[in-house]
């Protein structure tokens, strides 16, 4: 068995339902593969009912819910890989994530937010393949109110 | 004929003239390849005249006139390309594009700007080959003002 | 010898001790490698003694201020390189830095600030093989109230 077969069991054992791919909100694609190297588009926080988050962390959302949302980002992206792989089974590991926190001047937390995304990938790919290097930073707005935005690179087989 | 050998004739049916290649404002390049990707580092919305776009969404400038600047910025980052690479015709595909809107903290529309520089790319490349992944995120101020900077990544061959 | 022989040597001739390689402050590596590339994480300025630098350009702390913390986030990511490839010398040249700014509104140098880690590259590792492609953008703040975070990537060996 590789090491991947076992990406769709894991998803059952962590007990997690992927929501529908996001659909571009302009032209782009959700993820565009260059050889070995898969590129997620900046992906927003939708829940499994299509429900988007919004809010600002440091204003209307404290730090788990701004996790949560991060995990919700990172949910899209497992879909959006999901959809146009035909499986999780092909990425070979995590690359880099970029978490973008939607956020008041005052706010520092940024990691702690994009920890959700970074948690879940681990959780899902293993230590080993499922952490890579990241960037959080912070901003004063994102596309349609949302708390995080959060783009990826995976390598893949 | 190869399928970019109409790159030169393409430009010229949009009637696009590409302004002059931006001058680096530091100690970097304006495209760096490595391998088979070439990265085009965040360029400025300056129109063919030398002008520079500056302003703010949300506060000076609505949606048309951001798109406007992002297609500018587009603008710029071919010429890039056409000067370092020699012509268009070796980009093979657009792999990701990441547009920072400089905006008001209730401004929620970058996507609508970012396009300005994704539509270009897919009007001047063709859809295959000119859409490709995408970010698209706020930030509280860019260099020297401008409305909007995009950097991208493009495969060549 | 090798061009990258010297390259010990040229830390010693600029007079750079380097800091300690800094910890992750979430779940990701410092360093991902992934064929030819290896991704920096988003370095904090931390100076040799340990300790973190904070503040806001256009607020508490003018650009040459803005330089020398840039400088240490470079100072910091050269550790990281150094930490996990074993040595500087498998470095073939910086493909690309974003250098992310925490600033107020009104400030507009964001390029002058990252100059001092796209100068540090470029006198450690020469002009040819240490100036890459470059975005510099702000951010009305980042993570723990740094004024400047900057990820790169490199392409190695």
């Amino acid at each position: 068995m590789s090491p991947n077969a076992s990406l769709a069991r894991k998803l059952a054992e962590l007990n997690l339902t992927l929501p529908a791919a996001p659909e571009p909100k302009g032209a782009y694609r959700p993820l565009q593969v260059s050889g070995k190297m898969a590129y997620a588009s900046g992906h927003l926080p939708i829940r499994s009912d299509g429900s988007l988050i919004t809010g600002r962390l440091g204003e209307d959302l404290d730090v788990p819910a701004g996790y949560d949302a991060a995990r919700w980002a990172g949910l899209g992206i497992l879909a959006t890989l999901k959809k146009t792989l035909g499986s999780l089974d092909g990425v070979r590991q995590v690359v880099k994530i970029l978490g973008v926190v939607n956020c008041t001047p005052d706010f520092t937390q940024q990691p702690a937010v994009v920890n959700g995304c970074s948690e879940l990938f681990a959780a899902v790919f293993g230590p080993d393949r499922g952490i890579g290097a990241r960037s959080a930073i912070g901003a004063n707005t994102l596309p349609l109110g949302v708390p995080v935005e959060v783009e990826a690179i995976f390598e893949i087989e």
